[in-house]
């Protein structure tokens, strides 16, 4: 069986090239484009890309023709965490180990690089529309619709107006569907557009990205409970004296550990219930094991 | 003949309605919706929907099928008015004779709402893109183009870079070409994309948009010495104070209404010379001279 290190740094291998070059030429002299791909190029796990290149890879589609639709989804995440580390918005000075793009470049260029890296992102996918495949518009269509307020601004919008105020469960299960959830299931999905899957395929797939997002950010908030910092390259325990509402501050550790199980076991499922209809999905399931025991 | 404000009036009344229904339904109570929409909805002269407005009845395009693309325009000029007026780019307090939208909703929901307006305009633009037409896509590509680190924000970014630099008139060109001319730009040519306008035309609208963009900015910086800031809604004379460089500032206000005139000049050639293939160019001209001679 594969480890799930070899599965991440295969997917690596396939998306980090053309990372660098979304920039070509001389603009590359910017201060913008320096600091966006200070950011876009400082490692992180590639996650969304990595689904993306596992439900290709499942489907069958042609790889090449999914890279820029993968970097287009990564130069999108790349922004939203430049413009979250702002001080206006979560106020945090470290990412990844490094500081964060507006402690090296200033907040205006910071602010103007995450601007940058969204408004590229939709260059490249446009002149993927032009090739002429319905699938492809679909797919930048998709991934839009998941960045945009019915996704991640809209759950950017719920945790930012809702800083010092109670929030409940239910509210913050919908800030984090859309705030983490929507890009996990924009990487999960667009490879169903691209590859025309059918709908009893795609909705599998929607679900599993559904319970992924969910697991995925449970996970997040206790290991900012747990985790070593050096490990993590963020600081741990800042939920807590933000008296921000998290899964762990508003169900404690044990019962956000039961609620995380629950979604890991969703996601198990749905895969099943692809591997019963013959696709090969023992990758994924490594990964999102990898993602449930995940100590960074 | 018909004056100017007919014709700005008349495009406004075709572009304001579409505007106010960007964001519908329930969405509407989102804070940052409610952000997004305060700024979009100040008014303003809606000069890029009126100039988009203008070059579609020259070429005889359907008005009703321009609509999302003269809305996304606007969309994505109201987006960086946002950003641009933040306290970490040009820390504006007053737009349009009102509060700046971080002013009014506090810098991280401003932040947001401009990301919402770029994000926004995109996904509009995509699914113009899944109708079908080569011509829809090619105009979206162009448009984001514009918008992206070869047009504005590159603009934005000298800008930026620039700040305490001595930066000399060339660089100036160039800087203005990118933040104000880019988007004007887009507002010319989109219609000849939509229409396959010829080569012959498409040259003189480029040219025209491109003259256009330095009159406006070139007007810009005139007017912050010389208006009434009651007319203008915003705060005169700023530019001095911050010791930024304008055309004024560079080369005296004699010289700059020279360049200025020349500018316009080079505007009604090109004017001139679409009228010598037979299009109906008087409103353009209008609007154009108004633009030369407006006192905000």
């Amino acid at each position: 069986m594969r480890s799930a290190k070899e599965i991440i740094n295969e997917a690596g291998q396939w998306i980090e090239p053309s990372l660098e070059d979304v920039f070509p030429g001389d603009i590359r002299e910017d201060i913008t484009v320096k600091a966006s791909l200070y950011s876009l190029l400082a490692g992180g796990k590639r996650i969304r890309p990595c689904l993306m290149y596992l439900f290709s890879r499942l489907l069958g589609l042609d790889l090449d023709e999914v890279i820029p639709f993968a970097k287009s989804l990564e130069m999108i995440h790349t922004y939203s965490l430049i413009h979250d580390d702002l001080p206006a918005m979560d106020n945090d000075d470290l990412r990844r180990g490094k500081p964060t793009c507006h402690k090296a470049f200033g907040e205006g260029i910071a602010l103007l690089a995450g601007d940058n890296l969204l408004n590229r992102a939709y260059e490249i996918l446009f002149a993927e529309c032009l090739k002429g495949d319905q699938g492809k518009i679909r797919a930048s269509q998709f991934i839009a619709d998941k960045a945009g307020i019915n996704g991640m601004i809209g759950g950017q919008s719920i945790d930012l107006d809702s800083e010092d105020k109670a929030i409940d469960i239910d509210l913050l299960y919908e800030l984090q569907d859309k705030k983490t959830g929507a890009l996990l299931c924009a990487a999960c999905m667009v490879p169903c557009y691209l590859g025309g899957a059918p709908a009893s395929v795609a909705s599998e797939v929607m679900e599993y990205s559904m319970h992924l997002g969910l697991l995925f950010q449970i996970k997040d908030d206790i290991l900012d409970v747990e985790a070593d910092p050096a490990l993590l390259g963020k600081s741990t325990g800042k939920d807590e004296r933000d008296g921000k509402a998290t899964f762990v501050t508003l169900l404690g550790l044990e019962e956000a550990t039961s609620r995380m199980n629950e979604e890991y076991k969703g996601c198990l499922d749905n895969l099943e219930h692809l591997a019963d209809e013959g696709f090969d999905t023992s990758d994924l399931r490594i990964l999102t094991e990898f993602l449930a025991q995940r100590e960074y």
